[in-house]
């Protein structure tokens, strides 16, 4: 077995979803995960945890679905398999990433509703979701197998504790800050952050935080005021958009442009209300994912890059007293700009990262 | 999709498992068995049946189990799976029949002893076991892989209907009769039969028949006495045994001998004392099948042959009054003999089956 597959399979297991003796693990294996599968395995052997393996794939979905007449039911087999679970550990891997391409919306919708509760209830275990580097993702990420499994393994298998530490620096400055400003070429936007609390997503269950890889600290921001462009390029709604440009006044987008597709982020736009402000803002900090892959579990967690969320905002950065201050909205749309040259962040008028470095290291 | 895949598909899902609306499914998926998966996605999507798909592996078992401690706990969450399941339908196809040959046998027992509770939650339901033809089969049965798929297909795509109705003829004869001899070459045997309860097992859970392909009628005889040849050869605890020759006594084999490996059929012989005594007459009448495999599930269906089991009886052969008859032992080791050529077999006297033929069929 390849040495980086073991690895990863400790880090998830032992790092992110702490999983300990006589804990009961579901194991949702993607089509093409089966190797990280058998390293799960291992781990999971050596904690004398007891798993069972379920099977995902887009192809399975595709054929149950477009064969339904769409009145779905709640899978009561599988409710009360996650409701007696401790920990789910999804490994994301299929063949084919547009394997239910051709599934109406309409039909996935009224499937999605059916297994609301079963998604709750996965939701209520110690969940950690991962990839397992193959060649789709490297066909998805417009790179070489090889070159794929070495940029996910750059990503995946680092030193989360040291990186946890330094979040939390990040973390403890948005806490105690009032207002955020990002400042580079067409961009100059102020959040204010007052009374929202940032989340240390470091790749664990122990720090709330369920993607593996992970490595952001992110935010709820809000009065959203200036311009910021995205210069990171994306796909939103199937469509790859370029060169994303926003202007927000009191919080609400007034003004919108885009480079390519620009009708994608008018759809968007027009969904609610809260699809005009700001949901999110996250500060990417993995600098083992140097470039864009086209998949937004690795793309906004990139070093050296902040991105915005358009929509639904985390109840994870509100407390009991402020909740029914989070945006509310049918959409989460991430955005990323690039901060690794001629750029600053600010907090309460204090630069806290210039040309992709924070106040705390030496190049600062 | 190959046809004969959705052919499969349908029969496992409408013919088999007797699957309905509302069902709750688990199927479980072989590492290899994808594309019947996919083809029963569809099947259970058309039944508005709800299944959950899990993932079985030798591969995964074999880590799990060589990293465990061997105080292997029962599992809480599969448990719930299976008791709140309708029906379970198994895929096998792995891609290495000896995935898990270096587990230690201690290890394997421990790990089915605490399997136990979620083994028979299992069996409670409708459940059909059934194989999905790949690689790793086609070299177990030393053939090339389209050819062992249309082996396969010739045994599982059947008039399953018609084939139940024939056997449902041979049910009946021996349901009345007292005592079977089959005599051939080196072959003559009687058993007595009465008071026991034949099976008409014809691949579905109509029949109390959970295996697919299926197709044999089988009972449990008793006071056996004289001499059989089993000429079809057959792997044993691993190792090929050919041409086993047995000679019974009031029920109990007084004498063996055997072409090759001999010592495999001592060690079984000297099990227990239900070692030494038939616990399974069966009949195959699947002629879809017409040669030998290896792969037990499809060798002892084989039309024009007959199979007898040294060692434990079914329950299914017995009734309330007489379950306590059921001959008892730790193993239950099928070998077949060929009846198609120079044969006869009786009921009470009467000649049911010569040369191949039975006496409802024309070339009789």
């Amino acid at each position: 077995m390849d040495e980086r597959i073991r690895e990863h399979a400790r880090i998830l297991v032992e790092w992110s979803a702490r999983i300990e003796a006589g804990d009961d693990v579901v194991v949702v294996v993607g089509m093409d995960a089966h190797d990280l599968a058998v390293a799960v395995a291992e781990q999971l052997g050596e904690k004398g945890a007891t798993p069972v393996f379920t099977y995902s794939s887009g192809e399975l979905t595709r054929a149950y679905q477009l064969a339904h007449d769409g009145e779905f039911e709640e899978a009561d087999h599988e409710l009360a398999l996650y409701e007696n679970a401790d920990a789910v550990l999804a490994l994301r891997g299929g063949r084919n990433t547009s394997a239910t391409a051709d599934v109406p919306s309409e039909t996935r919708q009224q499937a999605a509703r059916a297994d609301q509760a079963v998604r709750e209830a996965r939701m209520d275990t110690d969940w950690v979701s991962t990839v397992h580097p193959n060649r789709s993702l490297a066909q998805q990420a417009g790179m070489a197998f090889e070159e794929y499994q070495q940029f996910a393994y750059d990503a995946i298998v680092r030193d989360w504790e040291d990186l946890a530490e330094r979040m939390a620096l990040v973390k403890d400055v948005l806490d105690d800050g009032s207002e955020v400003r990002i400042v580079k070429e067409d961009t100059d936007l102020t959040m204010a952050i007052d009374g929202r609390v940032a989340v240390n997503s470091a790749a664990s269950v122990a720090y709330d935080s369920h993607n593996l890889p992970s490595g952001e600290v992110f935010t709820a921001p809000y009065a959203t005021e200036g311009e910021v462009l995205f210069d990171v390029p994306m796909t939103l709604n199937g469509k790859r958009v370029r060169d994303v440009h926003l202007t927000f006044e009191d919080g609400d987008v007034v003004d919108y442009a885009a480079a390519q597709n620009e009708s994608v982020l008018t759809e968007i736009l027009e969904t609610d209300d809260g699809a005009r402000r700001l949901g999110e803002l996250g500060i990417g900090m993995n600098r083992g994912i140097d470039r864009f892959t086209d998949n937004i579990l690795f793309d906004e967690k990139m070093g050296d890059t902040v991105h915005l969320a358009l929509g639904r905002a985390y109840d994870s950065n509100f407390t009991t007293e402020n909740a029914d201050e989070a945006n509310d909205s049918a959409v989460h749309v991430d955005m990323i700009t690039d901060l690794s040259e001629d750029s600053r962040m600010e907090v309460d008028g204090e630069v806290v990262q210039r040309d992709g470095q924070f106040w705390f290291e030496d190049d600062f």
